[in-house]
Parts: C-alpha cells; structure tokens; sequence
C-alpha cells in the first residue's frame, strides 16, 4: 500500500514529515506561492508550495523546485497525487488549522482539464457523471452513514439471534403484483424478477429459523418519475416467528431503528451538522401509534380531505398526520396500523372479529413512507381464501400456499427501503442523492 | 410474542415451569407414556406425557389428561405446537439430559401428516421442499455459521473503514462476458443482469471512496450443472485505494478470512464438530503463495498434466496444487498468483516489464477456486489498449473508461463466492446445500 496518512488524522499529529495522496481539489497559483487543496476519502488538506519561477545556478535545489512549481502550475483538478512533505500545525490556516509544505509530489493520474459537472449541475447531469459527483463531501458522508446504519441493524440483528438469509432474486413467478414485474430471457424459458423478498422469508418461518434478516435488491418495473420511486432499490427486510400481532413487529422495528439512529449520531453526529446542518435526533421509544382511520379523521379535522375513493392515505395525508405528530409528540416517527383489508395484500392477518381490518401498519418517518409491516396469515385455509377473495390464481401461488401446509408457526416481519431511510434522515430532496447508482424508466447508466 | 424458552437455553435453567413452542420432530405413542422429542431454531428437547386412556370420573384432571394423550396421540411431524409444563434435569434422557413433563399442549398448525421428504431423499427432491429440508440441524447450522461468518467479514471491513456500497444489478451493457448474461425486458428497451460488481466496485475508486465492499447477489446464464455452479450467488466483493499490487489485495483477503473463520470457530465450533465431525481450522498468516507456472511445475512432477492448451488451471489441478500444500505447509489455503494476461480479463495489471502476466491471483480453499483478485490497470492508454487486445468494444465500455480519465488512484480487489465458501468449509458436496433456494439452468422453484 502507498504509505500514506489519511487527511483525518493529520489535525492529531506532531509537526514534522507525513505522506499524503488524494485527488486535487482546487489550485490556487499565485506568483510567489502555490496553495493546493488536496482531498481524500476522510477530509481535505491545504499543501503549499513556494514557487520557484526560474532556474538559479547557483542553488541545487532549484531545478527540483522548479519542476514541482511546474507540475503544479499544471495540476488539473481532480488528478489523484502523492505528496511528501512537512505537516506543519498553523492556526491561521482556515482548512482545520494545519497545512503540509511540499518536499515531492507525484502524479499519479492526471485528470482531463476540464470537468464536466459543476456545483449548479442539474441532478440528471451530476447522475450521467456519478463518480466525480460521489467525490463531494456531502456524498461520500451520505454513503458512510449508510454504512454505519446498515452495520448497526445488522449487529442488533444478529445479537438478537437472527439468522440472515439470501432470498433469490430469480422467481418462476411473480412475489406480489403481476404489474410491475419485470422479465427476464432464462434459458428456453422466462424468469422474473423478485420485487421483495416477502415469499421466501417468510419461507424461513416453516423451516424453523425462527428470526431472519435480508438487505437485498429488490425490483419494481415502476414507470413513476417521482423522488422516492426507482427501478431498483435496497430493501431492508425482517420476519419473526412467534409474534402475537404487528404490535410485536413494531417493537422490534423501533428497537432496530434506535440503534441504527444512535450509532449513525455518535460516529456521525458532529459531521452530519457540519456538512447538512442537522442535528440526528435518536427516536425514543415507543413510537406513536394511530389506527389508519384515526388518522384519517386527524388530518380531516385539520382541513385535510384525503382524495382518494378507497381507504388509503396519499402522500399528502402522510406529510399532515406526520406534522400533527411532531406538533403533539415531537416525534418523526409514526405507526399507522390497522389498514383496511382492501387495500392490504392477501397474505396480511386480518382482525379477529373484524375481516375488514388488517394486523398491518406503515411507518412514516419525516412525512414519507419508509415501510410496510404485518403480521401474516398462516392459517392455510384463510390464507387460501385470502388469495381467492383478491382474485389471484391458486395455482400459480402454490409453491407459496405448500408453505402452511406443513406446520408453521404465527409470524410477522416488516419490508423498508434504505434509500428512503437515508434520505429523510439527511433531508435529501430525492432517493437519487443517496442512491449509489440510480435505476429509473430511463436512466440504466452509467 | 409467545413468550417461550428457547430450547437451547433449557439445560441452564432450574427444574420448574416452562414454556417451549417449536415442531414436532418424532412422537413415539406408548401405552403408558407418549414422548414428543420438540424441535425450534436453537434445538430439541425430550417431552413427555403420563398417557390417560380412559376417563375416571372420581379423578377432576382427567377429562383434560385424557385430551392431551389423544391429541399426541394424533400429533403428525411437523405440527407447530406451545407446550408449558416441568422442566425436569435428569441424566438418563439422552436428548440433553432434561425433559418437559408436559401441563398443556396447544397445537399451532397441523402438518399434513405425509411429509413428501425424507433422510434418503435425493437433493433434487430435498430441494423441491426446501422449507422441509431446512428443518435439519445441519441445515439450520450451515445458515447460522454463514450469518457470523458474514458478519465477522463486514464488521472486520467497517472497523477498517471501508464503505458499504450497494452497486446495481440492472445494467446497460455487459460487465463480464457477453456469453452468459441475462436480458431483461426494460420497458421500451432491455437491460442485463450484472454478472459482477467489477465495474461499479471500480467506480468508488475515482469516486474517492477510498476501500469499499458489497455482498450481494450476482447472476450468470451458465448452462452448466457441476457442484460449484448457480446462474444465481451471493458475491463477496471488495476494492480498495492506493495497492501496490495484488500482494496488498492479498494481504486484506486473508485478514479478512481469519476474521471470518475466527468468529465460526469460537460460536460454532462445537456444533460443527457434533453435527459435521469437522475441526475448523483457522488458518495462519501469510497463506501459502504459489506463482501459476509453478504451481504446474509442481502438479507436473507429481504426475498430472494439466489438459489444457490455454495457460490455466483445470480443477483436478486446483485439487492437486491444494492437497500438495495441505502436506508440505499444513494449510487449507493457497493464492495462485502470476495468471497470464491471456486467460485474464483487460482490465487485470500486468507484470511492469512482462506483459505476459498479471498482478493477479485466484485463492483456492479445500481445493477448490473460491475467488479471484488482481491489481487492475488504472492508467486509461494501458487500458483501452488492453480491451482492444482482447477484442472489446471500446463504444460499449464507454461508460467505465470514463472512471479513469477523471484521475483515479491505483486500485485492486477480490469476488469470493460465499456460497463455495461456505460448501468448503462445512465439507458439503455441493453449493446447493448451502444455498437459501439454489437457481440453475432448470430451476426456478420454490
């Protein structure tokens, strides 16, 4: 490996020789001295160099220093270079008080001078040039975050005895709607491809794994435009055995949720407030909760007619009951549960005594959907019913049905997106800033 | 949530009421006592049952006695069922050394009584009823060694500071070969199925990431029906800044490893040892290295000569390189490193000073290829001419040329099958029994 020293360590060293390499952000050459601001995956560093404009006989170092004041002057933003010099801590210096006088510099990779995305590029355009807009601050910290928060479910997973699984993304059929299914050529026949994991991890509960985890791709042939809808994305998935109602999936969910918000404050808390001036707030527990028709009735009362002919809530629905949360609770998340059954896939539970409702809930998080849990049915014969009711064909279902037939314990899991999750935690205008490479109707590159 | 014991945890507790759920294993129905051995994720446990086969009147717990006997009586494998009643610590139980004595039982869901699997049943059938055939111990083993092994590997890369990239599985074009894609219809237009995260892995270098890594599924048309081959597998990537050469790539892979096999040796070790008869053996560092072309030397000498016109390894010589350096060096591992540039792709490194070999390695466990690694060539003359070379098209690899003429650092990694890895260290035949759900050339179901 270069032997380099990452920028974010160099504020906590003594003065004295270090080796840097990064990529270059900006050249300032003025005559009698060269600023560069060099940047590397963990901060960015001023290095200075005094110019040397012409050869002086009779100094030896001078043909050195000349070439480096050259090589600078000829930097092109965003060539990758090695430097060795002199860390030097000096509080005048703005970029974090320290600065490396350069000894040598290396090019390693020189850039094409001109760049083809600017700070007021439209997001279409930073999207066609992803690896140079990635090289932001803002983004490589949206994308260390992420991993810090996908590592914090993980562990509480896993200490919690959840076992993970890899569901195919391959299916002979479809896993949830025939409509936005996309298909794939396999061999002499078709494949499809899975648009949640929902079969096969609930598949893990027959086959007694008790508690499972998945972070996966998932695939919708969605044909919408808007900011929190892509052709792929992560989904975040659980489901456990032995739960009692979707009161049990929530308490896991939120516990999930804590430890992922706890972690993402304490390793980033201090630079999310720099960078986006936020401040991470760690939910307490227990989120509220508000019955779909309450809530219905809550943002009524507010002057909010809900349009819609079924008995869903819309976008707009879901930003009013999150305001009234936050006003009455102060709190940015919120369970909506007992959704109808109408608007409810076959396999959620119904409520004992009322067919009409579901054991189900959304979680909203800052005004947006961000999940959909469940207990499930594993009643064979309801669940057959279920299926029937909603019009789908037994038969194609009948590697999913073979599931209860066999013995199954009760369970429930929630599936959630992890680019809506970061960016409503970031307050990101659209999933495609947080998403490594977006995938929409038209957009398959880079 | 039911609010049982976990059967693993039942011989630390004291004799006592309790409360265990879990499937019926195996009923054996005596005249005077019925025995339940009960089966959950964590293990199994010895139930049993006083038999009251008539009613007594003079005797008011009877009626309810004689219920339970009937219904154990009636018990088919497979039934999910909540038994509370005495725990009882007693030596002469083989199962553990503990039995329940049974107070209510409460059958969850009935199996159908015929399971269509049994111990004998050919692996296509087993995969037929995955659900069925995951209930075995060794099944249940084999996903919880992966989920520690999985997150060993991910805790070890995020304590080094490497970034969880979630790279796309749809694409425009080709990442590896055209041969063995998947065509996807894209609404007007079509996509393919990334066959690796190469070229995106790749992109985080220019992107300034710095170390990345992704686990997550990868797809191959592969027609072929061998042990180690799935058109679907769960990919174990990783890429990273400022390498040398492959030696440093090789350096992290085999840390990487040790951490893995670590964390599976100390959870697990004893389990495995019980259910597989296997020692895990964490292996020492640095692993054996052996450049190719001696590697055939060596199988040479020993008396097989690789049938090969091109410069590659076939896998009977895979087995013999690792069986040589199981009894010279006592390891489970070896990198064959140095492949030539012909059976490598363009964007390998090749040797400076000899153009015919490539900073590369494949590693090789149990004796079998588990992954492959390389120093990839980030200087973008060297490049293009390297994919003109190997008869690419330079308009179609647009997109990823792009990444190196914005500057770039240099760069290397590695893709591991998890899959191969986990077949080889379990000593499994083949990857479809340590596959959630295996795809092949013909089958997409369950």
């Amino acid at each position: 490996m270069t032997a380099r020293t990452p920028i974010k360590h160099l504020a906590a060293q003594q003065d004295g020789p270090i080796t840097v390499s990064g990529w270059v952000d900006t050249v300032r050459d003025q005559k009698k001295v060269q600023f560069v601001v060099l940047r590397d995956e963990s901060g960015a560093v001023q290095l200075v160099n005094p110019a040397v404009r012409e050869l002086d006989e009779t100094d030896a170092a001078s043909a050195g220093r000349l070439a480096i004041t050259e090589t600078i002057s000829g930097l092109s933003q965003g060539s990758f270079i090695t430097v060795t010099g002199e860390l030097k801590h000096d509080e005048r210096v703005k970029l974090g008080g320290i600065e490396v006088k350069i000894g040598t510099l290396e090019v390693i990779t020189h850039a094409i001078a001109e760049t083809p995305i600017a700070e007021d590029s439209s997001i279409d355009k930073r999207l066609d040039w992803r690896f140079l807009d990635l090289r932001r601050p803002e983004q490589n910290l949206i994308f260390r975050v992420q991993t810090t928060f996908l590592h914090a479910l993980r562990t509480w997973w896993v200490e919690h005895d959840f076992i993970e699984i890899q569901t195919p993304k391959l299916m002979a059929s479809a896993s949830e709607s025939r409509a936005e299914l996309f298909e794939v050529e396999y061999f002499e026949g078709k494949a499809y491809l899975a648009q949640s994991p929902q079969f096969f991890k609930q598949m893990a509960q027959p086959a007694g794994f008790g508690k499972v985890f998945e972070v996966a791709p998932a695939f919708r042939a969605d044909p919408s435009f808007t900011s929190r809808h892509a052709t792929e994305f992560t989904s975040i998935d659980a489901e456990m055995s032995w739960v009692d109602s979707h009161e049990d999936v929530m308490r896991m969910h939120e516990e999930l949720l804590v430890a992922g918000l706890t972690a993402v404050k304490q390793k980033h808390g201090a630079e999310i407030e720099a960078l986006f001036g936020l401040e991470v707030t760690v939910p307490t527990t227990p989120f509220p909760r508000i019955p779909l028709a309450e809530a219905k009735r809550i943002v009524a009362e507010r002057g909010y007619e809900v349009p819609r002919a079924d008995d869903d809530m819309d976008p707009e629905g879901e930003r009013r009951i999150a305001a009234y949360v936050k006003e009455e609770f102060g709190h940015e998340f919120v369970f909506l549960t007992d959704y109808a059954s109408s608007i409810r896939p076959f396999y959620h539970m119904r409520h004992e005594g009322d067919p009409g409702l579901t054991n189900s809930y959304d979680l909203i998080f800052n005004g947006v959907e961000i999940s959909t849990g469940a207990q499930r049915e594993h009643r064979i014969d309801v669940l057959e019913a279920q299926a029937r009711e909603k019009g789908l064909d037994p038969e194609e279902l009948g590697f999913y049905l073979d599931f209860f037939r066999y013995g199954v314990p009760p369970h429930g899991g929630f599936g959630m997106g992890l680019q809506r999750v970061i960016m409503l935690l970031l307050h990101q205008p659209s999933i495609r800033e947080v998403t490594y490479l977006f995938r929409g109707p038209n957009r398959l590159t880079p």
